[in-house]
This record gives structure tokens, C-alpha cells and sequence, in this order.
């Protein structure tokens, strides 16, 4: 199966709800094998998390709905991976 | 099996109990495949624990009361990981 | 099969349309198993992404003019794998 | 089989007994798989040695008592795991 | 099978031809079981490749008649390997 | 079969004889099933060598013996493993 | 089958005969399975190259008047390995 397959967001929330709950809503939605959600800034009223999302024909309109409903905005994209298999980004000296 | 499949929370702890009963109390619990917990920081009369849980249908209010009626707090959730398998956090260029 | 295996490009792209497209389009290219798009500068009017495509006999022509017409411009090839297998690159003194 | 899986603990122990005495009275308690024990700072009457025991159901007070008896002291426990399998300590944002 | 089993050269080329020719042209030799052209310095008139090439009983001397035929010179090998397997370099405490 | 299953050795020896002697004696005592020696330092007189020794029931006195014929001496001994299985040294936020 | 398993090599060698050359020299000898080497300082007149060659009963007399032949000079062994089988050197807090 094609689509998308992984998609990495860079999303800021505020600390309610909690990290769990985002992580459950988006484990539901369709297509989604598996969803990973790390704390890396904390502020005052809100909390920078990363979200690693995997799965098949994974629908980005659908994820960003989830996460704006739960009252957090996506900050960019910071990765996203399409095809028949998951590619990994490779090493360069370009880098 | 859905559901949170591993958390990572940063606890705050006194000295006593020991990080032992923390980890056979956590074990315990319905879900729980494993329990990891790391020492990063000793100070007088505390001690800041990083507690790494991985199974199936974790129970966050549980697992929080288990740490509280142990006499700790947690500080934060750092990672949490649902869905149908476990995702890792994939690096990126925005770190 | 032999042909191109994997290409690595330095791409410059305005923000829209968003890097999701660039993986759709490029991922159902014929020879394409699977592409990775990863943001590495954002600027005001442009993001610079490195796009990681593996597969068989991959056609550059074909994948520069589907970058082409979503409006981004290839800065350079990073990397390039051809053959019957891929070869990764190996680290020696001289690097 | 649950109960603690792996300690990994910090010791100050005098020159002599050897670390080898160590290790094979550590390896021959009941429910130990191995043990690894590592030099990591040498003073002019002690030295200090991190001990890894993995196994099932390991009992820290046998452990406790074993080396207290080659007249060493246990400094911490760095870290402990519990549960039916082996979790490894995740590495987060926040470390 | 003996001979050269991996041959790593650093190259210098004009611009163009791209290094995809270059992976194609090596990539049907002899022998060539898979190519690898990394970009690592790119200058006004010329850019530095690092070539990993490997396979079974490669011609090294058909090698560099390709790479000079296509306009580029070989600096230097930077690293071969021989025999009935690969064998990697071993990190060490002279390094 | 329990006993010591890994050694890691610091070693100061006279420029000769060789390490491969030292190798080739150690490698053939009871119970070995390895020996690594690595030169780490190399003085006027004298050079240091790390040996790692891996096997079943490793008999420190025999080995030890034996580097002392072949004129070194045991400097520390860096690390030991035993039990019924290799244990590894896990790293903590103490090291 | 014991004996010399792996050696590591550092060697003096002027420019000329190139690597290729003491690469295919050393691979047809008694018991190499494969040779790497690397480049890893270039002079004026010389070159340093790190020899790694593993097989079975390797016989360093040989390989030493190999290398000697072909005009090169070893410098130092930096690594040997003998026995049943390889084993690597295991990373202390003594490095």
C-alpha cells in the first residue's frame, strides 16, 4: 500500500490536555500503526512536542484536525516519508 | 492491542522506598511488560528517577498513583507511544 | 535490475505547495519504492529540504521536471547509488 | 518470570578481595544470569567498580549482603528493571 | 571469488558531466556489483566526489579509464579491499 | 558453564616479545575461546596493551602467569564478566 | 581452528607500488580470508596505510616480508586476535 507513510510534526500545545491524550486520538485515526509524541521545551503556558506518526495512506488533513481540536497548531513538517516502503533519510557531507 | 504501548516520565523521589519497590510496584500492574528506572540526580534529600514503562493498555491514573503512594511526584511526561506497535522517535535537521 | 538505486538531492522549494505533495508526486514515479523529505532550513520564502528517493532504474529527468513544476529547484545531487545493489557510502581517514 | 531483571550498581570497595571475587560470588546467587563488573576510578585504597547483574528475580538483599561481606559498600543503585521482560532506558529531549 | 572486492577513491570532476553518468558508466563495468558518489566539496569549476565502488575481481584500471574518460582525475585511493570477503577496518587506539 | 566468561586486562610490557606471542600463549590455555590485544601507548622501553580474553571458566592465575613469564605485568584488571551468560556493562547517567 | 585470526598494521610505504597492489599480494597468501587497507596520512614521499588482515592461522613472518618486498616498512601491531574465534576489544573506563 502507497501514501504517506511516516510524518514527523513539530507541534506547539498548551500543557492541557496531557501528551497522552493527543496520543490516543491519533492512534485511532485511520491508518495509523503507531504514534510517538516527545516532550523537548516546556514553557510557562505551553510545551513543544514532537510527533512521529507511522502507518499507511496516513491523511495529514484528518491529523492536523485531531491535534487542532486537542488546541494545539503544527508548527512545520519536519519530515515525511511516501511509497511502498519507509526510505530513511541518508547521511551526507552535505549535511 | 491499541493503547499506550510505553511512557517516559521524569519523577522526583525522597531517598525511601528505594527505587526497587518502585519498580516491583510498577511491574505489577495490569499492562506492564517491563519497567526500567534510571538514577540521574542525587541531591540531599531527594532524588530525580527517569522511569521508562513499556506494555500494552498502559493506565496512566495508576500508574500515577503507584509513584504517589510511594511518596514521589512526576514532573513531566517526556515520551509516550501508542497504537498497534511501538514508533520511535525519528531524528531530524529541527532537533 | 540495475540502474539508478538512490538519489539524494539539496532541494530549494517555496513553503507552499507543502512538502506532502513533493512526496505523493514523487513517490508515484515509475521505479520509486519509496522517497523521504526532510526540512533541514526554513527561511521567509523558502525552505530547503533534502529529498532521499530509492528504488530501480529511477529516471532523474523525471523526478527534476515533477520538482520543477511544484515550483522548487534541485541545488545539487548529494549522493547517487547505482548498480545491481546498493553500495552505502564507506567512512575512511581522508573524510 | 518477573521480579528484577538487571542492577546496576555503584560500589567503593577496597583493592583486595580482587573484582573477581566478586563476580564469581555474584554469578553463583540464586536467579543471577551474569554479572559484569567494571573498574571506573582507582584511589590509593579504594576503587570504585559499577556492577551489572542481569538475570530473574534477583534478590537485592543477597546481593546486598554479599558484597558488604568482600567489604565493599554499595554507593547507589543506578539503576534498576523489573517485569516479565527487559525494558532499555529511552533516551528523551529532556535528558 | 578473490581480487578486489571494494575500492574507495576520492575524485575530482568539472561539474558535468553529472555524477550520475558517472554512477552508470561504473556501475556496468565488470565485476561491479554497486556504486556510490558522494558530493563532499563543491567549488566554482569543479566538485570532489568520494567513490565507493565494490563488488568481485574489480579492474581498477578499467575504473580509472572511465572516471578520466568522463573528464575526472582520481586523488587518491583512499581505501581497497581484497580477498575471499570483506573485511572492515578495525577501529584502534593509534587512530 | 558459570565461572569467568570475560576479562579485560591492562598490561605493561617490554617491546618484545611481541604481542602475537603473547596472543598465541594466552589463546591456547584452558578454557579460552579468545584473546584480543590492543597497543594503546607505546614509551621507549615499555608499551601498554589493553587484552581482552573471552572464553569459559578463565583462569586468572594461569593467565596471569603466563603474561608474567613472557616479562609484563597485569597493570589493573578493567573489567570481568561472569556467570552462566556475557553480561554488558549498561550505561548510566552516573558514568 | 586457532591461531592468528585478525592483525592490524601500521605501514610505511612509499607512493609507488600502489595499495591495490599490496591489497592483491596479501590476499593470496596462506589462510587470508581479506585485506583492508586505508589511507590514512599522505607525505611528500611516503604514505601511511592501516593494514587489517583476518583469516585463519595467519603467519606474520609472511605478511611482514610481503609488505617488505613491496617496499613498505611496518611501523606497529596495533591490534592481534587469536584463538577459536575473534573477539573484540571491549570499550572500559580505563580507555
Amino acid at each position: 500500500m502507497a501514501g504517506i507513510k511516516r510524518l514527523v510534526l513539530d507541534v506547539l500545545k498548551p500543557h492541557y490536555p496531557l501528551v497522552l491524550e493527543f496520543a490516543c486520538a491519533l492512534s485511532e485515526l485511520n491508518g495509523v500503526a503507531g504514534v510517538n509524541l516527545s516532550l523537548y521545551e516546556v514553557d510557562q503556558e505551553t510545551e513543544n512536542v514532537k510527533i512521529t506518526i507511522e502507518g499507511d495512506e496516513l491523511n495529514y488533513e484528518e491529523i492536523k484536525r485531531v491535534i487542532n481540536e486537542l488546541g494545539a497548531v503544527i508548527h512545520s513538517i519536519d519530515e515525511v516519508v511516501a511509497g511502498k516502503r519507509i526510505v530513511e533519510e541518508v547521511e551526507t557531507h552535505q549535511d
